[in-house]
């Protein structure tokens, strides 16, 4: 079973749509599960703090040689990455976030379906301490990954999208009847039911050739594009 | 203020991240809102049953012209989205995912700044009919975009991404301190303290550059994008 650990200072963020609808699914089912290491949990609580109150636990600093917001420190993150790893028995690969890196396709989502143990490190603020890279290439296979074209709040979004694009490819895990290999990319234009649609003024009809009965026309209509 | 509405069958799997952190901070300091409306509470309950079970109401079907797979009806919806926009007054855009539409990047991101009301279509299984998409022509300007470039489980994501990109440049959404242009785009590299980490058997420093004090040099040496 694939196991995905997420390393974020926001696990309930990411919860809620990692176990709905089809990934929901596939956690009971076993075909993967997901866990989540908080790096909060890997920094001591101020001394001047009577209270244990988890947001005290500092995980951020200003970055060296100026600039603005804040860096996430190495060590949280790479000791809830070991954290994460300590029972992992099999192949291992940790995902690092850049918006510089290999764009994710499906293609990667193949080559991590061979792993055992994945876990993704979801930067916040100006990202994290660029030495827990060099850290956790100690600890297994370094993947880093660009997801999207635009810069988002964290890594949260990008790691929620590896996990679904993993897990749908899962042997299993769709329908016999729904579609891994993307038909879409030949034509992402599908009909159903009802045949005529009246909306506002206008009537809005299925293409003919759709209804025709012809599988051999209807995959070259397909496969033009349309 | 920013309005965006999600049409999605799952709008709990999404809600948890869209409230967290800077999502959440923006929606309570009233810099953007979200909304959802649910496809299936456009669809009539069945007549067989007695329960009023909001998953008896149908949303998909089988594809015509035969494949794999459900695809997602056109009219529930295109009345979602209606729903949604129903109390718009300034300038709206609806947005549809396509796997070989443009990429959402930082630049789109800005233009969406500019709307009052952004409404984004996701889709479940093998996709939506096609007619809704010219449906939806009828109603505001239709942007289609995609986001990253694997196959996800639904639309979810992808709108996610979308909102997280767009909030995050919403003047007075990131701190003064923080920064919306991407500095990362020349540097990704970003350190923090301490200034030496031991982790294993070996020491891990900060480029001696960084702790120089010499501004212009620290430009320069970020700029060659180390």
């Amino acid at each position: 079973m694939l196991k995905f650990h997420l390393i974020t200072l926001f696990p309930e963020a990411c919860e809620a749509y990692l176990s709905a609808s089809i990934l929901g699914r596939a956690r009971s089912d076993k075909k993967m599960s997901v866990s989540y290491q908080n790096p909060r949990a890997f920094v001591d609580l101020p001394k001047d703090k009577k209270k244990n109150e988890f947001s005290y636990r500092k995980v951020d600093e200003r970055p060296y040689g100026g600039g603005p917001g804040m860096v996430m420190m190495a060590l949280p993150v790479v000791k809830a990455v070991k954290k994460s790893l300590a029972r992992a028995k099999g192949k291992t690969a940790v995902i690092w976030f850049q918006p510089d890196a290999k764009a994710f396709d499906n293609k990667e989502a193949d080559k991590l379906l061979k792993f055992d143990d994945v876990v993704l490190v979801c930067g916040r603020y100006e990202g994290i301490d660029e030495r827990a890279k060099k850290m956790l290439k100690t600890l297994g296979t370094l993947k880093t990954y660009s997801v999207g074209e635009a810069v988002y709040t964290g890594g949260e979004l990008p790691a929620m999208a590896i996990v679904d694009a993993v897990t749908r490819r899962i042997p299993g895990v769709l329908g016999k009847d729904e579609s891994v290999e993307e038909r879409r990319v030949a034509s992402h234009a599908s009909y159903t039911r009802p045949e005529v649609i009246t909306f506002g003024t206008k009537k809005y009809k299925v293409p003919p050739i759709l209804l025709s009965g012809h599988a051999a026309k209807i995959e070259e209509w397909r496969k033009k594009g349309k």
